[in-house]
């Protein structure tokens, strides 16, 4: 198999599921991450280890983790918040664990109730453990392009933060416009500074949501700025339940669809996204809600 | 007034009216068109002259465009199909006209029940009478990124057609995307073969619909190579009734927020837009499709 060009993180299963009212069943999740790796996706965010009472939708993730088709390519991770959540993602056999903090102080506060500082530090102990187990650590930068509290964040605050998640030991940086506003000029303005600090552009990935149709037209500044991978939701399910009017995530079929017909490789069969996205959109009782997902691939 | 460094052509009245089930009052035209002039809009393609069986929701063009506040700095174009609607459009006021026809000759024969050839023989009586009353002439150049009935478009047709319609007189091309299916790469390949055949790009605007989530990046890429042009409709009303799977046309404030962010001048108030989408919407009893018009705009 030739090698992609560019990965696509898939989060559907954790960041689409856990803002989504509509419970949805542990057997339609084993059957919705089939359906992903089915399509190729090798790399799936599956659940989250905070407390069950937090995210309901996601209480079953002790029992989730050990049901899903090891295979050899497929890196499934999982979110820990604390030295609790990671006892259990040890046990529940994770591969790869992710961390969230935020660039802006209002947003780590109004969503963590901790400061960006008490983050870190409470992340300390989780890496500690997941190094000593081998496993890959991502790190979310949420409201890196602005703040649904505080509104713009300046880029530096980006970059203090990035540097800080490395040296604790992230491999990998998502940088998240987590209410959706970004234009390409800040994308540019923001993995800029990222890369001018000396940071890898191997280590980033965007995290786009599509809530003011930009999305996509991020994607192609990330590209063109060295960004090789790409967060997406299939169906484009989810969004932030903490940010006001956010929809949701940039759904992964229409980020195939154009990386496709731009002729970049990502390994991600459309037609295959196309029958999780449909498989969780039944299962969360609506239409489909991606562009392509309601237009059909082309040609047909 | 600093001088706009895009132009935003305006064709929700026509182009997104015209496949809207629910008819909407000569009254309530007159006021989103009223409200589009608000917001800066300066080129609005006001409605059709085609026969008022045709398309009913715009059998009362007679009666509108005498209705509308002349304006400045305002441009209201309307669409004519033949010699007929030209003489209405004349005893109706119009500032400029704009011509129809399909880059495929599948879609000219499905939409127009003419071949290309044949559309552009019933042109020459327009143009004519065009010229001797001083109108600007635009043409639009369907499907030239892909047909509904017969695939992809190759963009020698798209020159050809558009050397063609230049010859015959129009002032400007609207290269259209009626079926939304083009990513970045067909921009650069469908316009790149216009400019390297001697096409001024100041004569060039490109139509856009969002049908598979592309449409900004689109955008991008047409300014990246020169495109100083966009059409788009308040709300994303519309799409084509003739094109199976095809979303509505680019959203007008999708647009101004991406360009607003990007730093690039308009003239055109993101706030009145927005105000006139949300009057179509009601009008037309649905809520307002756009991303912009859902979300927001940013900082709010």
């Amino acid at each position: 198999m030739t090698r992609p060009e560019v990965r696509i993180y898939e989060v559907g299963p954790r960041d689409g599921l856990q803002s989504e009212a509509t419970l949805v069943s542990t057997d339609d999740k084993v059957r919705f991450i089939t359906l992903l790796a089915n399509a190729g996706l090798q790399e799936i965010e599956a659940t989250s280890f905070v407390r069950a009472d937090a995210i309901p939708q996601l209480a079953d993730a002790d029992q989730l983790l050990p049901r899903l088709e090891r295979r050899p390519r497929v890196r499934y991770s999982v979110l820990v918040p604390n030295a609790r959540g990671m006892e259990r993602a040890v046990a529940a056999g994770a591969d790869a664990i992710c961390l969230f903090t935020a660039a802006s102080e209002a947003y780590a506060r109004a969503n963590m109730n901790m400061s960006i500082d008490e983050s870190l530090a409470a992340f300390e102990p989780v890496v500690a453990a997941a190094r000593s187990s081998g496993m890959w650590i991502r790190a979310y930068v949420s409201t890196a392009f602005g703040c649904p509290y505080s509104g713009e964040v300046d880029e530096h605050a980006v970059v203090t933060l990035s540097e800080r998640l490395l040296r604790l030991g992230a491999d990998e940086l998502s940088i998240s416009d987590t209410v959706g506003v970004a234009a390409p000029v800040d994308v540019r303005r923001v993995v800029g500074a990222l890369l001018a600090a000396g940071i890898d552009p191997q280590t980033l990935a965007l995290h786009l949501h599509d809530t003011r149709g930009t999305a996509l037209a991020n994607v192609m500044a990330g590209m063109e700025v060295g960004v090789r991978c790409f967060d997406a939701a299939a169906s484009g399910i989810g969004g932030s339940p903490y940010a006001p009017g956010a929809a949701g995530n940039l759904a992964t079929e229409d980020l195939i669809y154009l990386l496709d017909r731009e002729g970049v490789r990502t390994g991600v069969n459309l037609d295959g996204v196309l029958d999780a996205a449909r498989f969780i959109s039944e299962a969360l009782g609506r239409p489909i809600s991606s562009r392509v997902g309601r237009a059909g691939p082309w040609p047909a």
